[in-house]
């Protein structure tokens, strides 16, 4: 008998390894709907899990799509706080399966990695707090707060039904704060606190130009040509220091202050060069390459065509030209109050000659940013240092996750993003992994965590 | 017995037709090898006709690809000038078949109009010559001119093995003037001398970023967006007024002077917004729509593409961007020259962290005019007159034919379009026709034309 969680951990190493393979081993792809089956199955493995352990309520909850896994554990200390717990059972498909090394759903270790579809995103992080909280029970008789258990099955097809859930359920799932693990770290062993991630919204543009296709020697020099049109719409979007010339495009915006800029500056910046494979990083003027992907507003070009793209020549004139926006919002930027001043200032730009329509996307999402000197962070970050024995950096990331979004609107409540993945994890790719330095240290740092509220 | 060519081509025009009909119904498609056969048998009807009629030399010369008709004719006259004739008896495909109110080679006549694939380009017009020359022959028997008679197979497909033959036997084909009759009027019953043909040259703009397509989240703000490198690019070689911004674009071009201006008036400009389907024309500053595509130097873009191009968003920066442009040319540019200063310019544009790659197109021509007040033409103006009882109306035109700029090049001779299309003649589509309205009035001019060298 373990006298404490850490313990627990550590003796039961193998078993707890054994029941991860068995999670990981269910091919719950949310996407592809001849595993209707294995989404429940998945489902049903952490309700029973939950159960289990002992608490007081682990029910699977239908929604319009695949099934969400619902739990309560009240704590017997009346002061404790209340957490939320969110992730999802759901996994990406594994295409292309032959570039896989051994089967997605056959979990193998190889070199300190665990290789598995879902290993990293997320069933495998979900699968290390299912075991602190079993240590926790098992060894202390109780867990140090009162945690509610959301876990989802749609994540990787973009939460189509949890956030209906959530706004018609949303006293069954409120709670003081709410802690996430699907996300990463910096690097291998690198703790890593991640106190900002950035909304976004889109937009397409269409120039219309002739109602066809038209011979460019014939119609050339008499009618407007649409790609040359849009050519001038983007490029009036964004001049060479990076900075977006729209007309309040900035507005708002909560700057950088220099206690981030610190934090920042811990962080060790990733070689783009490398990475990226270009010749030489960019970024607006004023800002370090980092900065301008964690916390300032981008606006980037994702596609564009128009007229013919084969090989060699046809000399048309094309009678369409269209190209989709994105930009990732940071704290201050409202996704519609962007979607409307880009619209404008496109329109005001659009020649004569051409019709010019700009369709909003509809999905779109405020950016999140909890105080990096929250308590709740502090805490985190002090649990992350323990058990990984190195100093937490702080970051915010580029990227956007829906679900961190919906809850901060519907609760308005600290969002603790608990990552523990690597940059080498290949999520959604092939050969997806998890470190197992990450699966103990990041299972020690849960335990660090949770005793912080005793 | 006829007592005069136009006299004849009256008395045997149902013969006349007939032969034309049996000419049509042979399916010579140069883009499909199944119709090898059918290709020799066109190219036959050719020569059998020269042969027929009492030309010295009628035959059927091979080439690496589809043969080639070969045919003289030595007039008693000692002074006569020798004209050589250029025409192709190939035809574009028939596709979409089922779109055709009667079948391709079966000739129909239908409100005046004879329906069949080649019925205007350029069986129809190649067999007006040929019954022109035969209408001489049985009633003055002689033609008032020398002719070589040069009638390919292989237009359709880019004139393949032409240049290489015109070069190998440059004596064989030299002459004092050209005539071709593979084009238009600019409407029924308006006879229109075509004087000028635009040159062309083309580049392709390969705007390389990372090695890879990125998540626009985690990398936007880091790297330069080859899409929106390539939107900065395209916007700086034309500006709002359609002037080209390439230095050196407009160099050594020949300038509409206010004679050609007055021709040029007489021409009824094309009701531009309803042919093209646009809102309004636009045109080079100083210059009406008409003179631009005629005669004013265009840049085009052809078509662009980068990136995600399906439904909804992906939210990546693209890795790589592409556009190809294509410029129409006038007299006084160089293709070569061009396609120098349009690389030279858009490598100067080029911004840091991308890498641009100018690829130079190698179809290229230069532009071709003859003096519209050329002797040649002043006699092709007024045998159109005659014939269609209306005034000659003079035209340059923005496409380009490559075999003109060849003859052009090789021999240096005057080239006479005499065309007898009509805009509404489905070139290239289903439902070809030709007026018989031109085929009559076509025929009596190119009399008019031989007899005014006597």
């Amino acid at each position: 008998m373990s006298s404490n969680p850490i313990e627990y951990l550590k003796t039961n190493r193998d078993t707890l390894l054994t029941d991860l393979n068995n999670f990981l081993s269910i091919p719950s792809v949310s996407t592809d709907s001849s595993f209707k089956k294995q989404m429940y199955e998945a489902a049903r493995f952490v309700q029973e899990h939950l159960e289990r352990i002992g608490f007081q309520k682990a029910e699977i909850e239908e929604t319009d799509g695949h099934p969400l896994v619902y739990g309560e554990y009240n704590c017997p200390n009346a002061d404790a706080p209340t957490v939320l717990f969110y992730g999802h059972y759901d996994v990406q498909p594994v295409d292309p399966i032959d570039e896989w090394t051994t089967d997605p759903f056959t979990p193998t270790i190889r070199d300190g990695r665990l290789y598995a579809r879902g290993s990293s995103d997320d069933k495998g992080q979900v699968f290390m707090h299912l075991a602190v909280f079993e240590a926790f029970m098992k060894t202390d008789g109780a867990i140090p707060v009162n945690v509610k258990v959301c876990i989802e099955g749609e994540e990787e097809i973009g939460s189509e039904h949890l956030y209906a859930t959530l706004q018609e359920k949303k006293e069954q799932f409120q709670a003081d704060f709410v802690v996430i693990s699907d996300s990463g770290m910096v690097g291998l062993n690198q703790p890593t606190i991640l106190y900002g991630l950035k909304g976004f919204t889109g937009i397409e543009i269409d120039v219309h130009g002739p109602s066809h296709d038209l011979h460019s020697g014939l119609y050339g020099g008499a009618v407007r040509n649409p790609a040359m049109a849009l050519a001038h719409i983007l490029a009036g979007l964004k001049d060479e220091q990076e900075i977006v010339t729209v007309d309040g495009f900035y507005n708002n915006v909560q700057e950088i202050d220099s206690f981030e800029r610190t934090l920042m500056s811990h962080v060790e910046q990733e070689d783009y060069q490398k990475t990226c494979g270009v010749s030489e990083t960019v970024s607006e003027k004023g800002y370090t390459a980092l900065e301008h992907t964690m916390a300032r507003p981008t606006l980037e070009i994702n596609g564009m065509y128009s007229g013919y793209q084969g090989e060699g020549t046809k000399t048309i004139i094309p009678s369409i030209a269209t190209a989709k926006i994105t930009c990732r919002l940071v704290p201050g930027q409202d996704p519609e109050d962007i979607q409307n001043r880009l619209e404008k200032h496109i329109l005001a730009q659009a020649p004569s000659g051409v019709t010019v329509n700009v369709k909003k996307e509809k999905l779109s999402a405020k950016a999140y940013k909890v105080e990096p000197n929250h308590p709740l962070i502090k805490k985190a970050a002090d649990s992350y240092t323990k058990a990984f024995g190195k100093e937490t950096v702080y970051m915010r990331m580029g990227g956007s996750i829906p679900v961190v979004e919906w809850l901060d609107d519907l609760y308005g409540i600290p969002i603790v993003l608990l990552g523990f993945g690597t940059p080498e994890d290949r999520l959604h790719s092939p050969n997806e992994s998890f470190p197992l330095d990450s699966f103990d240290k990041g299972m020690e740092t849960l335990v660090h965590y949770w005793n912080s509220f005793k």
